[in-house]
Formats: C-alpha cells, sequence, structure tokens
C-alpha cells in the first residue's frame, strides 16, 4: 500500500484555488471523494471548484455540498492546480477531459486496476479499496482538518464503492479508516439509509419484475437479467432505479457470471457482467468493444434487440464457465 | 463499553471442562461466537463442548466445527463451568434450559438490550454490536491464541449481527476489531459469499413472487409482504429461505414499519416486524405475546388466517404512523 508521493502534498499545500474533478456519472466514491478533499482544503483556507460532466444523480444528492457541483467550466477560469480523483482513463472526465487537463499541475488520485495515466502527476494504488480510502490518508499526512461533513462523504466514498465491506478490495485499512471517520460524528446506519435504504414503491415494483426475467444456462452458472424501456415506463421507474439490481442473479450460489441487459432510450442495448471465481469478463466486454475490471465489465451495443445480445455473449461466455 | 469482568476471566483460566451454549435456531453471531470461544479454549488445551437445542441450518454449516454442534446432553457429563452465549433470556435456550442451568458456575455473555439476568456471572454489555465482539475482546484479555478458525467464525459473528457493518449498533470499535480479524488472515469477500450470495434459484424465485405481495397503508408508511405454505411447496423452498426478505419493504424510503406474515407448517402465522424511526414494535409485539427490540419484533398468533392477522395488526399499526 502506497503513501501520497511528497510532490502532489507540496503542490496541494502552496495552491489556493483549486479545481476537483471526477468522472461522468459520478458515484459514491467519485462524489464523496470530490467533495471531502475539497471541504478539508476550504478549511485549510483555500478556494475550491467541483466539477463533473453530468450532474448528481437523485440517489447520492444527500450528500452535503452535493449541490455545488458545476457541470460547466468558464474558459477563463484559472487555477493553481486541478485534481481528478477516481478516473481510471482520461475519458472518464467526459467530453471535455482534454480542455480540463490544461489546468496545471494536474493531478491524478485513483485506485482502479489498469489505471491508464495521464495528467502531470498522479497517485494511484490499486490495492485500495476506493479513492475515498485514499483521500482520508491525504487528509491525515496534509494534517487537515476532518469535519463531519469531510468524514460523511469519505464514509459513503468507502461504503459504497466496498458494497459495505463486502468486497474482495476491503482490506483491514479499509475498516481502520472507516474507524476513524465513526469518530469524527459519522452515524453508519444514517448514511446506510441513504444507499441501501432509498427505494420507492415504483423501484420495488421494477425488482420484481426484473427477477421475473431470470433465466439460467450451463448448469445454472450463466445468468441473465434485462429491463426494456417499455417496462421502465410501466413501472414509472428510470435506469439508475435499476442500480445494484445485478447483485441479485450474483448472489445464485451456482453463478459464475451474471449479465444484466439494459435497454436504452437512445436503441442502444447496455450490458453489465459479474463475474465470480476464474471468468475475466473484462476479457469478454473488450471483444464488444468495452472494458472494465476482471470480475466487473461492461460495454454497449447498437442496433441490436436483446435477445440477439444475449445469443451473442452466451456464445462468448458458454466456453468459459 | 465493559470490559469483561475478573471473576469470568478466573473461572475460564480454571476451567478444564467447559460447556458453550447458544440459543435456539442459532444465527450467525450464536453460533460464530460459540465456536470462535470454543477453539480458542481448545487452543489453551481445555476439553469443549457445544450444545444447541436445534441443528445448525444450512445457511450457517459453512462454519468450521459447525458439525460439531450436539443437540444432546447427557444427564452424567459434569463440567468446570458452562457458558451460555448470546442469550437475552435463559428461554432461548430452549426446553432444556434448567438443566443446562445446573451446572455450575454458569456464566453468560451477552449484548441484547433489556437483557433478563439469568446464570451466575454475567457479561451484559448492550452498546456491543454482537456478542462475537465482545468475546473477541474476552479472548484477547485472556491473552488466547486467535487462530484463522477462530477469526473467520468472530468475523461471521459480527458481520451477520451488524447487516455487514449497516446496522446502528456498529461502533468504531466494531470495525477495529473486525479489521484485526482480517489481519488473521480472513478474507470477508469469501465470508460474505457464503452469507449473502447463497441464493438458491429457488429462493430467487420465492423471493420475486414475496415481493408480488406487498402491500402498502397510511401514505406507503406500513408495507406488509407474506409468504405462504403453498408458495414455499410451488417453489420448492422452506422457511429458512425467507431470512432477510423483510428487509425489501424495509428499504423503501417511505416505510416506518414493514411486516412479514409467514404462515407456519404447523399452523401458526408468524409475524416479524421492523421499525425506522419512532414506532417501538416490541410494544406491539408484547400486546400479542411476543417480543423483541424496538425496531425489531416479532409475535406467532394461532388459529388466524394471514388476512385476519393482517387487519388486527393494522388496526395497532395505524395510530402509531
Amino acid at each position: 500500500m502506497s503513501q501520497p508521493p511528497e510532490e502532489i502534498l507540496q503542490i496541494l499545500k502552496k495552491a489556493e484555488r483549486v479545481l476537483i474533478a471526477t468522472h461522468v456519472f459520478p458515484d459514491g466514491d467519485a462524489l464523496g471523494s470530490q467533495l471531502a478533499l475539497g471541504f478539508a482544503l476550504e478549511a485549510a483556507g483555500k478556494e475550491v471548484f467541483f466539477y463533473s460532466e453530468e450532474p448528481v444523480s437523485y440517489i447520492l444528492d444527500f450528500l452535503p455540498g452535493s449541490d455545488r457541483l458545476q457541470t460547466n467550466l468558464s474558459d477563463d477560469e484559472v487555477f493553481d492546480c486541478a485534481v481528478a480523483l477516481d478516473c481510471g482513463d482520461k475519458r472518464r472526465l467526459g467530453e471535455g477531459a482534454d480542455k480540463l487537463l490544461c489546468h496545471k499541475p494536474f493531478i491524478t488520485i485513483d485506485h482502479h486496476a489498469g489505471h491508464k495515466m495521464f495528467g502531470d502527476i498522479s497517485w494511484v494504488d490499486e490495492h485500495r479499496s476506493s479513492t475515498g480510502e485514499m483521500i482520508y490518508d491525504l487528509l491525515r499526512v496534509l494534517d487537515c482538518e476532518i469535519s463531519q461533513d469531510t468524514a460523511f462523504c469519505l464514509y459513503t466514498a468507502i461504503l459504497t464503492d466496498t458494497g459495505s465491506f463486502k468486497y474482495e478490495s476491503t482490506t483491514s485499512h479499509t475498516l481502520r479508516v472507516a474507524a476513524d471517520l465513526l469518530d469524527y460524528g459519522v452515524k453508519p446506519n444514517e448514511i446506510c439509509a441513504h444507499i441501501f435504504d432509498n427505494y420507492s414503491k415504483n423501484r420495488l415494483h421494477l425488482l420484481q419484475e426484473v427477477l421475473g426475467s431470470l433465466s439460467l444456462y450451463a448448469d445454472d452458472s450463466v445468468a441473465f437479467i434485462s429491463v426494456t424501456q417499455e417496462l421502465l415506463e410501466r413501472t414509472g421507474t428510470i435506469p439508475a432505479d435499476t442500480e445494484l439490481f445485478i447483485n441479485f442473479p450474483r448472489s445464485l450460489k451456482t453463478v459464475k457470471v451474471a449479465v444484466f441487459l439494459k435497454e436504452t432510450a437512445d436503441n442502444l442495448v447496455g450490458v453489465s457482467m459479474r463475474a465470480k471465481g476464474e471468468v475475466d469478463v473484462a476479457e469478454v466486454a473488450r471483444n464488444f468493444g468495452g472494458g472494465g475490471h476482471r470480475n466487473a465489465a461492461g460495454f454497449k451495443i447498437a442496433d441490436s434487440s436483446l435477445s440477439q445480445v444475449k445469443e451473442q455473449l452466451l456464445a462468448s461466455l458458454l466456453p468459459l464457465v
């Protein structure tokens, strides 16, 4: 496990105006890390700008400061440094990535395996559960004040990226950081209520219907679920409501690969895959023009129906299980 | 947060034959704590007997040593001391409680609020997330060897009783104990796979059908789900498969009380309730001859149909929400 490079500490200590950016469709780790770093730098007297190309989803708008994200950045803005958090690849910053990278020095802090280096100076540690865990260590080394809001955002970051400390990436260090954050006054059940107990009745209805779409292959080792535009309309839900649904087919004891097929509004089929054990779904996703991690990957495909995509994907998956 | 009483330490240090008992229908905290304490005492050269009136459910039979539980105890057995773990009330030991209590000195270690004292000497701490968290501290004070199996059982105990660190009872101490346990070589994702990813396809089908039974009252603040014997038969499942299903209606943002009605094989209706916020469901359960905690309680009722129980319960709940 690595520590923050001295050069990053020096840049952040000296900077007065800091831009903090994160990836498109910011998740809990992206947004929580971004806000936490920003709050701590503000507490140290700096001016902070929060940027993301996409607005915050309703699932995360409980985070303090989530209304401060800017989705547009004026060309005249000048910063002493810029930081990109939780982006494994510069394309994850969105269409404005190259413009963002003009702000120098450009720091990247990320925990994704297979991180593709970009910017001027990077701290990448794939042995960390989350970018939030890294930001906590950074703030401790910088000797920044950690307010209750800062701790709240960091706890959310770690909680969401570890699936509440369930994933392989959870280490004893992860749990000790989470313990420290509780000592700053964070109530774990309050954050969990926002993250896990925020279902609408429409979303629960959607879940029921999506579970009904379950189909199994190869001695129940490959599971598919799917959602159509018609189903979203009929249940009064939006694509964000399907988040984490793939964990249901994944939770089957026999399953080695779980697949979630999603019809999108722009006539694409979005595919999410989760693997347990030996199958490398990133490899499969790359064959369809996508990418991801060994055990969590995906792609999008045009001009295909759900059943066509399923058939092609089955042909790729069956030899692997 | 209290520490283990000196008297308990002395008794355990001196004892050569130890009986360790836990409650009927042992859950992860009961069984994990029991096995962990037993393994550690065995490593210290003692002879240990594990007792529970009920056999281990298939959900927990992955725990090392789970096949060592005895559901019968010969009258001739003599022990230097007996320990009851995770029992808030002597009745939780089952029908043989009084016979068990003849073994002296009888130690109780428990974390339940409203614990009703029994036995000769007790360590009760309701500020602990789990009995497992207490056993870890006990083993540290006793300076016992903590093997990987012991750590595995304790992690399972804490994980299951905190819903993977989601419940209010999770403190920074809980997380630090969990961190220590990972340092003994426990892999969190392995235990989580056993606990959370052990669904059969029949169980997932059952979940889908049970979600279909959702009904909501009082501006969606009271949610009911139910399962019938016919549904269990049709989906090829058993009552244990419904475990944690009540978390689905509980996860609705608007819900203050979630209720799960279960037809049992012996013609009873079993009722589980979960509350968020102010409603005290233990009080409601007591009016029906049951009990529990403020936010998790239940009861059983004879000679009633699901719809009759629902009607009576609604009459009790609606004034409270």
